[in-house]
């Protein structure tokens, strides 16, 4: 989308204020604004006016008050792995890209956290602990950064055990819309003084202000690790094992459900021969009793629902090799279909309805014209369906639209969210009213409304109508 | 405080209001008002001119909605447990008692939650649950009302294992000054659709709405429960242990620390002998083998810092023996001297600060000219002091504040918070821009004002200056 700048001159006087602080970090080349203005899914690029790649939480403060004063939006940028349009310029502006500030500020081992500038990765802050013995262990899979995992309130396949960003962020400093700099709490690691504004700004998506850096809780790592996976007759049973690992306490440390597509797929994509059945992989840890007392019991679950073929492993290679099929499941689907995009569903719903709204899902995508296929963080209740479609054809678009939708409505009438993990971007900003009501979305409304008077921070994302 | 009445034509006609909705559930009685005027700690007793007791969420929107026309002021009411004058009527005004609303709305065994109205009482609920297999694991020691603990954030000696409210709330039904109805979040475990309100609403403390239904997680009941104590020959020797246990993700069900003069006045208290040391409770549960080699771990590690006696028992008689001196804290402070009030104070440090901070705090307590003792969730880095004062003695009351702002001072100088746990009612507001800073507590303004441009929401609570 080259949509036309929105105010010419305005613009043009911001971008010279900004080249004045930032020199050549502040770019405005076409192929700069291209990578700034499209995520990972299916959303059009639209392209920010300006790049900006600011060193320090001054810089971005300066930066937030220019374009504060120059009613221009401001779009904080990660490592563009978003999966609902979060990074588009859809009314053109500044994009923040937050990747230069990646330093890490401090480990506090004895505290089990670490505090990082927004741009640090997640992988880039556990290559720095390997020597501790701890980890950050929020894994959404695609090696974000923190700042953009505290941003969209981020998950994956480690939420089970550890939770997502919501209880793994202890404190954040946040530049606001005009510029003031907030710190939100200490590293206590619990507090009751005041309002928490730590959890108002993790998946607030840079619309109520820039999260410029990140405390983290930190965990020891596990002593042994090991692995499984079993297959099951139906989807029903492979979900209701989840269900009952989950009742009964035993802290996996991550349960991944994948349906018959997407082990087809990986069978075609890495020539194996894995049954074409439901699936569930496992991942165990703690010491060498602890996991082991785990996986018989989540393997006696998973035989009592007619699991077949449970194997397990202890060593890394025999544990990489079980879960080859999930680590390969993004390319693997991709290959189904070359040139195609992968739209990612999110829902997540509770439990106890997670297999009814699986099964629905998939038969409204029984007669699709795109292939597809269905993974899903089971001990979360949250799943993907992956639609292939080609995003420059109309018709296909559309038709994934409309099973989306369905999907939604499907997840909303079990009691779900719209989006398990991946935000609301731009994509799904239309479903918050039907989930949270008018009366919740007006007091987001009225809290953006006052944090940021101007509307300049990532216009039209999170709230419908903004 | 008689206080008087703020505007008496205004609030005799709104109580006329209330009356003709509530009928004789709205009281102006002076014993009601008193017993509603009143927490469990030092402040002044400040009366509300009169007291409703709503049966649901719709009449207690028509009430906020009657008290907003007439800018009177709204303070909604639980068990009466708070500690830092959350309940005190500071301009008079109503008192919204909601014991009344003590139905269990539903539990979902299966997605392992349940929701309540804000008047059941943790108790209560367990109780209710008792043959499911499942409980409600936050256990602040009173027996506080769902809402009072979401509204104050509130946790104790659980939250090492399972977290605090600020994990355990799923979701609430919440009433705004104005009488709009907003559920804040669906049952899905997570979620990724918009701001948390979830999270801004705990911890409020009645300042932005009125919570009316709980939504909170529930857990397994453990399989088998162990308990544990051991003393040591110094603070830092117990304190360093706590550390290393948490470091070793060791996941205690309960840690606790108690002092000398702690262990001294339950001796007194309930005719025990034990030895006058630094000690640390343990409780561990889980499955029979995994709870041996959490005790054996523990254990090690307190053999490691100097620990002597460590006594271990499994049968509940066995084990309610050896917890005794710590459940017995609460009478045997109190009974150290008849008459007095306890003021308890709630630091949460940094673990790797906990010491210092402990030692430091009673060095400075050491020439008080009232007894004390401490007590520490350490897991948290959280500990109480407990002043035992005579609260109608200016000097005594004099001489704990000037404690206590120290020790606040202390615990925000080694990077910790003024409250882990009690919340700020109006005894703590002081201290939340040198917590937060101003920028910070400039924000909390902006929402409450946005949310409740009357300021008829517990007014004096919370912010400084309002």
């Amino acid at each position: 989308m080259l949509q036309p700048i929105a105010n010419p001159p305005r613009t043009a006087e911001l971008v010279a204020r900004l080249r004045d602080l930032l020199g050549d970090r502040c770019s405005t080349s076409v192929s700069e604004r291209e990578h700034h203005g499209r995520g990972e899914s299916y959303h059009p690029v639209a392209l920010p006016d300006a790049v900006v790649y600011p060193l320090s939480t001054a810089e971005v403060s300066a930066i937030a008050a220019l374009c504060n004063e120059h009613r221009v939006a401001l779009i904080a940028f990660g490592a563009g792995t978003s999966l609902e349009g979060h990074v588009s310029a859809l009314s053109g502006g500044v994009s923040l890209d937050l990747r230069r500030m990646d330093t890490i500020l401090a480990v506090h081992a004895e505290d089990l956290d670490a505090t990082v500038q927004a741009g640090v990765t997640r992988k880039a802050l556990n290559a720095h602990l390997r020597d501790t013995g701890l980890f950050f262990a929020i894994d959404p899979g695609a090696d974000a950064t923190l700042g953009g995992m505290a941003a969209t309130r981020a998950s994956g396949t480690a939420a089970v055990r550890y939770g997502t960003m919501r209880e793994n962020v202890v404190a954040l400093t946040v530049v606001l819309a005009d510029g003031r700099v907030v710190k939100t709490a200490s590293r206590a690691r619990k507090s009751s003084a005041g309002y928490d504004l730590t959890r108002l700004f993790v998946g607030s998506e840079g619309t109520l202000g820039i999260i410029t850096e990140v405390t983290v809780r930190l965990h020891g790592q596990p002593e042994a690790v090991s692995a499984a996976i079993c297959t099951f007759p139906a989807i029903s049973d492979a979900i209701q094992t989840a269900i009952e690992v989950v009742q009964s306490g035993i802290p996996v440390g991550r349960m991944e459900f994948l349906d018959p597509n997407a082990i087809a797929a990986v069978n075609a994509h890495s020539g194996l021969d894995l049954a074409v059945r439901p699936t569930l992989f496992f991942e165990f840890s703690g010491s060498p009793s602890a996991m082991t007392e785990q996986s018989e019991a989540a393997r006696d679950l998973a035989l009592g629902n007619g699991g077949e073929g449970w194997s397990f492993a202890t060593s890394p290679e025999d544990r990489s090799r079980l879960w080859h099929a999930r680590h390969e499941f993004h390319y693997a689907i991709q290959a189904r279909r070359p040139g195609a995009t992968v739209w990612a569903t999110d829902a997540c719903v509770p439990v106890s309805r997670m297999a009814e709204c699986i099964e629905a899902s998939l038969a409204d995508a029984a007669g699709a014209s795109f292939p597809h296929a269905a993974v899903g963080h089971v001990g979360d209740g949250n799943f993907h369906m992956s639609y292939l479609i080609r995003a420059d054809d109309p018709a296909e678009l559309a038709e994934a639209q409309a099973l989306n939708a369905r999907l939604i409505e499907r997840t909303l009438a079990f009691g779900g969210t719209c989006t398990g993990e991946h935000g609301v971007g731009y994509g799904k900003s239309k479903y918050l009213v039907a989930e949270h009501g008018t009366e919740a979305v007006d007091v987001m409304r009225a809290i953006k409304a006052v944090l940021d008077p101007n509307g300049v921070l990532n216009p039209g994302k999170v709230l419908p109508g903004l």
